[in-house]
């Protein structure tokens, strides 16, 4: 017999894009940094000491939240420290969302949110994004007249890399009656010049929360580092009521300390990232793969019709180059593109050269 | 305006022991195992490289679920590695305990259990344990009548230490309807000579699972690794469906695999333990605070009416000596003691001279 609930029972899992053991091949499908961490990681974890491994960690991390508080200008009291983004998306589920009620997101977007209301057991609202990948219009009345918990808004978007400028959350926070979660992911890959900044939201607000990850912008992805910015009101529940009590670990607190502590390293490789997307972005369009502009760390690249994005994906993959494919509505001539080093775009380029012609 | 669930705003976080920056402190509150990790653990660290981080972790640590089946002879299909025990033991009413459902312990017991109930919002039933810590008679009969869905049975128990046969958790695992989850934190102290072993049950049925950590018998409490041994019945829904994606970082699971490769280095450290145990509840008691036979790393001490187990553990932290006091019913009188090094408890026996004399 199963003894799993019914929910359970009846989802899928989520499927994360591949991870291969060969180093050989050139990875642009899971949006990592394509440069390592810094000098300050890697002189942290030689300064570690097993011995410190024997006690119980920090349990809130007060360290690290101490630093990212003077990093964006807020309490220490308004940030929370979790083993990677999704056990923060969890947590929120778990903290404000009971199992008869709704949340939401502006679709297509991160498929690990349907993922976690299955499991939650909690009914999930799906409001088509406009052609131009910008929000629904009176998207708040309408989560209002659906009685919404929770949305979930991924800014930069993903897949499609595209901004929302921080007026149309505002916009949104102010009309919207549930927590409004801004999923910052990909936010260290936004172009300065925009000046984009929703953190004042994050500070006059009650129902808003960003999230923000150290496995891209930091090139941290193996430690499982990521945090939350928020009123207490949203940060207290889970920092002392729903979250494990240890839930991230007395290494990965230190080496995300020094991460942090590094700034112009970290923003060396966003530099760096964005000069590529910016190249990557016009060599695509060139060969017939348009994308729109993206302030991400990846690129969603249109395949015209008389191609098949899902045998360019396998051809690629078959050159030893992974992208990412969806195999869904909106998104089936659609292949994302994580950008990487100058010499991997490059390869990347070469080895759709050699398919397309 | 507060956004949280109705069974949220109501809860109480759990609280932990006591974890002072101190490195003067004498920590006998948490069951930290008192020897640091060994060689191998060392040696893994140093060879770690930074640039590993950058991309994502095994999803499923299948190295170390590999390492681990074959320490246990099962498969590592019947593994799953988590991010602390505390993880597992929430993924565990998450997987299988619908809201409106009930869970129970036999009481007193680990008091997260209680904490996680509340959190995930289902019920949670109390059997009391009889006064010499063994199960209640017919609680399986109990526990179906009251249509308990999952049952935590932690053995070695805490806070008592005594050890329920695995003969009995075969009878009761044979009789209830749910699933019982033996939770085996402490199961590395057990003396060898008892063969004491719940493996071949877990091997035989489709509704037990065993709970172990590396916190406590591989002095890795700061490294936040544990892992569930059972049937796929129950291991696959939490592996493929309920846990975070990439749940245990990249650091954690090689220092582990090291740490588990080891285990002459970790059977020393709990002969070493067991050894204090037995000095340290024969000076107990000689000083009038008698302990129930521990096959654990700590003893629960019964303090004299004539005393107060409050006004000592109070004394013990004034002196730098830290102890554990539950301000519960049955436990009130009590004191429960990790065993630390000879050095250590030596210390805890002149400060606790010092306080009664």
């Amino acid at each position: 017999m199963s003894y799993e609930r019914p929910n359970i029972q009846a989802m899928h899992g989520y499927s994360s894009g591949e991870q291969p053991d060969s180093t050989d091949v050139i990875k642009l499908n899971t949006n990592e940094n394509p440069y390592p961490p810094g000098p300050a990681v890697v002189a942290a974890l030689a300064g570690l000491r097993a011995e410190s491994l024997r006690r119980y960690p920090p349990p809130t991390a007060l360290a690290l939240r101490r630093a990212l508080a003077s990093l964006h200008a807020v309490d220490p009291d308004n940030v929370i420290v979790t083993n990677g983004g999704d056990e923060l998306l969890r947590l929120l589920l778990a903290t404000f969302v009971a199992p008869e009620e709704a949340v939401a997101t502006a679709s297509p977007s991160y498929s690990l949110y349907d993922v976690l209301a299955a499991a939650h057991g909690c009914r999930m609202l799906h409001y088509p994004l406009n052609a131009d990948w910008s929000l629904p219009r009176e998207l708040a009345a309408r989560l209002n007249a659906d009685k919404v918990k929770l949305c979930f808004v991924v800014n930069p978007h993903a897949p499609s890399g595209t901004l929302v400028p921080a007026a149309s959350l505002q916009a949104l926070a102010t009309d919207f009656h549930g927590v409004l979660v801004i999923d910052e992911a990909y936010v260290d890959f936004v172009d300065p010049e925009l000046q984009h900044d929703c953190l004042p939201l994050v500070r006059q607000r009650d129902n808003v929360l960003t999230l923000r990850t150290l496995s891209k912008g930091y090139s941290l992805a193996g430690l499982r580092m990521a945090y939350g910015i928020g009123p207490r009101g949203l940060i207290d529940p889970i920092q002392y009521k729903t979250k494990d009590s240890y839930n991230t670990d007395y290494i990965a607190q230190q080496l995300a300390l020094a991460a942090v502590g590094d700034q112009p390293y970290a923003r060396s490789t966003w530099q760096r990232v964005r000069q590529s997307r910016a190249e990557l972005r016009t060599a695509l369009a060139a060969r017939g793969l348009p994308s729109p502009p993206s302030q991400s760390n990846f690129l969603l690249a249109s395949v015209p019709a008389r191609w098949s994005a899902e045998a360019l994906y396998e051809g690629l993959k078959a050159a030893g180059v992974l992208v990412r494919y969806f195999k869904q509505p909106g998104l089936q001539d659609k292949l994302r593109i994580s950008v990487g080093t100058p010499e991997e775009n490059q390869r990347l380029l070469r080895s759709l050269d050699a398919l397309l012609h």
